[in-house]
């Protein structure tokens, strides 16, 4: 019998897969997105109050369970506020359906690809900043990125919900398609010799790509972008914590009225 | 007996006060900053050798410990890497010392206010922004503020050494200072009309003033700035992390050589 090509072992291992989203605002903000797959809604009654009528008929029954015995299994720690959903990951599609629907990127597209970034502190922040720069997708390496978790989901503050998060086998792969659909792939590097604000992106698709704290970004990845920038500093010392960077580099190129 | 002036009483318990830095790179970085009071260094053998003779010099006679026995009170979970240095909180001095030591503000002088940021992640990835940009002082209200821990000077990775970090009584009262020295203060806020893009900050210094996410800024801090600005936003949905939009309006408002 023939091997199944890997888009159906993915497809079918993300139909199984699930997570549980906690907290009233990450809860309601995936009941409300009709492109999730909602599986099992537990809550308390006061978190049912909290979460609205319309939340409660998006999702499926809920179970609503005493406070002192949450049948979820969460983390230690994890401020759950009586509220848990069990989704199946989003499926945002293809990067070519994501990021470039028509053939090819319009001037004003943008996207964020992540070498190895795995904090979810930091992903959930980017995934907020492309939110608000209308970044059509956030792009990780699939073995080497945050997964989507509730922890995720809660950084992200609603953002999880509307930012495709893209997981991508070959990050090189992927730039060199955004390239081919018009991108130009911009690196952050500090020893780059071209400052971000120096860098005209009038009319340009742009793709920014971050690497991982202490590391940075891989030589394959570093070469495989058009350019490198840095962040110019005035202090001259110390470097910007990922999230930061991305959302300087997000705001230095964006597209202008 | 009259009454301690507050600054007297301040300045005491900041001479009684210690915290213990953990870390390799927050461990070697205390000791080398000078300015830094030092009271016990505690590593392991094997920690010892990485912070190098030049650091191993600066500080007090180190404890060699079993890695098996650390005996350093850290919160469960701390990554000390076999190293641990008590300290004092570092004294930068006033308000008008550290953001306008000649009695006037610079053009090219920034600060940034936090109004109730208390999250140590986010004001330690501001304190690293403070560093890239150049930025005086991070000011914050005392009793609302991230205090100087270990787990700061981790995510401050380096910064919290050498970022001046004021704790103030006062948040208005020290915004009003710094506009007399000529500071333009400007608050963020989502409702802004003017978009921070917009606003001509050449030849100003000036102070930027975050509020927590959610609350933002209180009524009275609103009331004392010059002017509200907000960071415009292409997708129109969402906000920004709070450090992310420190990092994009130092960025935004940086002096140009």
């Amino acid at each position: 019998m023939a091997k199944k090509p890997a888009w159906v072992v993915e497809k079918e291992r993300k139909g199984r897969e699930s997570l549980w989203l906690f907290g009233l605002h990450a809860v309601r903000d995936a009941l409300l997105n009709p492109a999730r797959v909602k599986l099992r809604l537990v809550v308390t009654r006061n978190a049912a109050d909290r979460l609205g009528e319309d939340a409660l008929a998006a999702g499926p029954a809920p179970e609503v369970v005493d406070p002192r015995k949450f049948p979820v299994p969460l983390d230690p720690g994890s401020v759950h506020q009586g509220a848990a959903l069990e989704v199946r990951p989003l499926d945002w599609g293809s990067l070519a359906e994501v990021c470039f629907p028509s053939g090819f990127a319009d001037p004003a597209d943008r996207v964020v690809l992540l070498d190895r970034v795995t904090d979810p502190h930091n992903v959930g922040a980017i995934l907020r900043s492309a939110v608000v720069f209308g970044a059509r997708a956030v792009i990780a390496v699939a073995r080497h990125s945050a997964p989507e978790t509730g922890a995720l989901a809660k950084t992200a503050s609603g953002a999880l919900e509307r930012q495709p998060y893209l997981r991508v086998q070959n990050l090189a792969r992927a730039m060199e398609e955004l390239a081919e659909a018009g991108y130009m792939t911009l690196g952050l590097a500090g020893e780059a010799e071209m400052d971000i604000a120096d860098l005209d992106t009038a009319g340009r698709p742009v793709a920014l790509v971050l690497g991982a704290e202490g590391p940075g970004l891989r030589d394959k990845t570093r070469e495989t972008c058009d350019r490198l920038v840095r962040i110019g500093a005035a202090g001259g010392f110390g470097s910007l914590n990922v999230s930061n960077a991305a959302a300087v580099a997000l705001y230095a190129t964006r597209a202008r009225g």
